[in-house]
């Protein structure tokens, strides 16, 4: 959306990815800098592409290594993907197929691109379809392998700039010398792709999804970032330039403030202390857990690890996988939730039926305990990396008591199976399960003495509340957190399992609101589990608040008759 | 399925449409006897299927005459949807269209049929379904006015017979005459056929839906019908045939003790008196009712009117059928739903989006709201026709507070504007919703003060508490009514009503249930609504339970931690 102001200034609104504010002259990049000019690859295509490939993987190599010692581990951890990306059978075998069939080489590699990332750019999960963002940067860098074009030359920048993309691909946003490039700008990609978190790791300020930026920009344009609320503005005036540099400022002032929590608690002003705990879809994703002072992982989506693969992942990759996470959180609680697919996570090599209403249907520990050689593996793994930190297993999707038993029953035949084979395995596993059903947080007092634990999935258990697909944009008023409904059956969860003396967390996104966080203090919730970049702005919430205060407004919340009555109530702590 | 005993005797297993046994000499009657032999017919095909047309309605006028004079008003009413067909455009416009485009009549009327028919058949809804049987039914007799052939002559049947056939039209059950027709066996149809409706009117045994039945059978044949428990027994021997003269004379006894029951209340030993209402699907379903001892209508399907259309039925259309099913409650309650589509009910005319979870979708009250101009017209047929008896208004799938405000301001302003037109409106009408979201029943206390009255969709309720599509085959065993969540919820809303002083019923499968039954009168249900067939059964149950001992098992079930130990509990009540 583009505001015209007096002057000739141009102000483009996308999506805050990386905070802060940068101020500079633009640099545009184009697709052909990226892709490179020459498209015509002589001789054996097959050889071309086998030569691409072990070029792009040294590249990689050499890229990781650079990276990890000017940026750190967590940036160069992109590239672990993206190494395994080149040797996937499911990537590389329909290259040298379309090859075999007579394609270049090129075509092949653009061919398969295109079929994976439509793929994946349709999936209903966020940071599934920003997994397009990294096949399309490994193939752009085989297609500059192949017909011997190059990259971007970040060396060659003279000035400090602000670099202004289409896109920008993991590799290139990993190259981007902070002391050179003072924040980017881009047309398409969300808070979630590797560029947003790179961008973020390395500091630089960026905006990302701004539609039609390319076509009101020229190169060497004054240009304004900032990441804090998702503005472009483009050839600003002078007033405009020092309302940015007051506003950068103050902002820099806060995020020091906010850094200075990393490794406080998160106490409230009369005492009561929960833990902040941080969603992860991997290990790779520790590192800005721990950057943010997560003090545990509350939800790891093992999900990401099945969708990732063309086969489902293997005992030894799953076990991996399960001790780099542990390792990496160093002896703090790093929560395991069991595969969660169905719903809108499709797995094709799983082979699920198609079903009328999927949310309703067969999905997560429903369809683990219809295949327990599948869900065996990842129990198996889950109690050998059990030794290597504190890990705690958590079962999705429960609806009734039959279901914990079945799956404890599995688990512990697992581990008897280990023993049996002499392989070392965890002395004990905490067991816990999720709360997204109306039918399991009805019946917490009976499931507790089944389970250490309880983490609320908020998403779920709000949409089967309410009857609504959260997808479904015709009825989205009617998808209310603050439904007095909805808090009721929390506060039931809440108080039948603090009865028995089991702690209950939330993984949803409500544990992160920060409208939400204040009546889930006063409920009593025991651990907020949210995104990392979530836990400095909620710790400091937190530190504001009094309990006493949340629980008597808490109350008046469970007595209210609708969201809106909620919302008012709420404002009173604001 | 066939089960070979020692003699030559076959038993069959289908569906027991009518009850009571039935022992005689098969007459088979094939396709070909309805539909007649010649196909050709000449002349001008326009001319000659008008003439059809209206010789098909003089006919139908006559057969409703005559079966309502030998049979009464109920067995009559289904050729009133026939005459309707008849005049509907949108299964004669394409017969006419078919005819201007070459076809000869017959084909005409065969391919509208037949593409009518599949329409109806997809339809998830029995109810629907069955209605393939009209259209198959007013079919034929247009092309045996095209063809000149004659339909049986069931004069001309001598002696006592147990008709055998594919399927059976309405108009050929409505035309058998009981004194010679013993019973009658199909190999298609439902238990909501109009056949099987009719068979049971006419109190003559009947078994639908059985498999093979027509390979299985020869004309004269000795042949049982146990229209109680769905068998067929084809040339039983005579140690078979006593069996069942001794069974058939111990279910006349108890369909004799059932029949005293009619006029009584449904009192428990103890003096507690509860309501037993009937579902059904428009007018045409009052009699049954009423023959099976309803005290009120519980719940009236009202898109039944809206799926018979072509188009949404006018104002008028939707008052006469109201009215029809008010007076012929002669001043007892009749809850009339608001349109309920959506989810698995779609309408083609309605123009509905196709959703990714249709049960989670936009449907029934939330389309509504969104609609008001079609809803509107839905609500003025309801204050008019509430002149004419006791109609109480009910709206389905209400998640919130706001809902409820929104569709009675609705409801309001309709009979503001009947009123500024001079429109004779009903002085108030009782207001209720349907319980069914979690979020509705858990607060009820809030909703109490904008209703007169609750009634629970249980169907739903479990659907949407367990997380589980009711279809869906694949986790069918986790769709638990006596889910001790459900019960719980279920409980929760009677008691927040009560304390309201507003009654509670139920519309869905478990208040007929005759196992969940002594459940839910323990705790405290006011009004159960089911088919009429069940009312007789589930009174004479209530008549032998004390309300007192049903609330002390009650209180144990929802102690419980699973469905099979609340099962257990209620077995102590059996």
């Amino acid at each position: 959306m583009a505001l015209a102001k007096g002057s000739e200034e141009t102000m483009l609104i996308g999506i805050a990815a990386s905070p802060g504010i940068a101020i500079g002259k633009a640099l545009i990049l184009t697709e052909a800098v990226f892709a490179g000019e020459k498209s015509e690859v002589n001789g054996d295509q097959q050889q071309a592409f086998q030569e691409a490939l072990e070029q792009s993987k040294q590249e990689i190599i050499l890229l990781r290594q650079q990276v990890s010692q000017q940026t750190g581990e967590e940036a160069a951890s992109v590239f672990d993907a993206h190494l395994l990306m080149l040797e996937d059978t499911s990537y590389v075998d329909p290259i040298r197929e379309a090859i075999g069939q007579g394609a270049d080489a090129v075509s092949a590699v653009q061919a398969t691109m295109q079929q994976l990332v439509d793929l994946f750019r349709n999936m209903e999960d966020e940071y599934m379809r920003e997994r397009a963002a990294d096949i399309t940067d490994i193939s752009r860098r085989l297609i500059r392998n192949l017909t011997g074009s190059t990259a971007v030359d970040w060396g060659a920048i003279a000035e400090p700039v602000i670099v202004v993309a289409h896109d920008l691909t993991p590799s290139d946003t990993a190259q981007l010398d902070p002391s050179l490039v003072l924040g980017f700008a881009a047309e398409s990609g969300g808070r979630t792709s590797h560029s947003a978190i790179l961008a973020r790791t390395l500091g630089i300020p960026a905006v990302v999804g701004t539609k039609a930026l390319l076509s009101k920009i020229k190169d060497g344009q004054l240009v304004i970032v900032d990441g804090d609320t998702g503005n472009i503005v483009i050839d600003p005036d002078a007033d405009t330039v020092m309302q940015f540099r007051q506003k950068a400022a103050a902002a820099a002032q806060v995020r020091a403030e906010l850094a200075l929590l990393k490794d406080q608690a998160a106490v409230t002003i009369d005492g009561c202390c929960v833990e902040l705990a941080a969603n992860i879809g991997g290990p790779r994703d520790i590192a800005p857990a721990l950057a943010n002072g997560a003090e545990a992982i509350g939800l790891y989506r093992t999900e990401f690890l099945f969708m990732d693969h063309e086969a489902a992942p293997t005992e030894e990759e799953q076990y991996q996988a399960y001790k780099a996470a542990l390792e990496g959180m160093q002896g703090r609680a790093v929560v395991i939730r069991t595969l969660d697919v169905g719903g809108d996570k499709q797995i094709a090599y799983l082979d699920m039926p198609k079903e009328d209403n999927p949310f309703l249907g067969w999905r997560a520990v429903r369809m683990c305990l219809d295949r327990p050689e599948l869900f065996k593996v990842q129990l198996r793994a889950l109690w050998r990396a059990g030794c290597h930190g504190n890990l705690k297993v958590m079962f999705p999707m429960v609806s009734n008591l039959a279901e914990v038993k079945q799956a404890k029953h599995l688990l512990f035949q697992a581990r008897e199976e280990l023993l049996a084979e002499d392989r070392p395995v965890a002395r004990k596993l905490q067991i816990g399960i999720m709360i997204e059903l109306p039918a399991a947080a009805l019946i917490v007092d009976q499931l507790a003495s089944e389970v250490d634990f309880f983490s609320i999935g908020s998403n779920d258990l709000i949409q089967y509340t309410v009857g609504v697909d959260r997808m479904n944009e015709n009825i989205a008023h009617l998808y209310q957190p603050l439904h007095p409904g909805v808090l009721r059956l929390i506060a039931m969860v809440i108080d039948a399992a603090h009865r028995q003396d089991k702690s209950v967390g939330m993984c949803g996104e409500m544990a992160g609101d920060l409208t939400c966080i204040p009546l889930l203090l006063g409920l009593g919730l025991d651990e907020f589990s949210m995104s990392a970049g979530s836990i400095p702005q909620a710790k400091k919430l937190i530190q504001s608040l009094s309990a006493t205060e949340c629980s008597k407004v808490a109350a008046k919340c469970l007595a209210a008759g609708e969201a809106d009555e909620v919302r008012k109530q709420l404002a009173v702590l604001a």
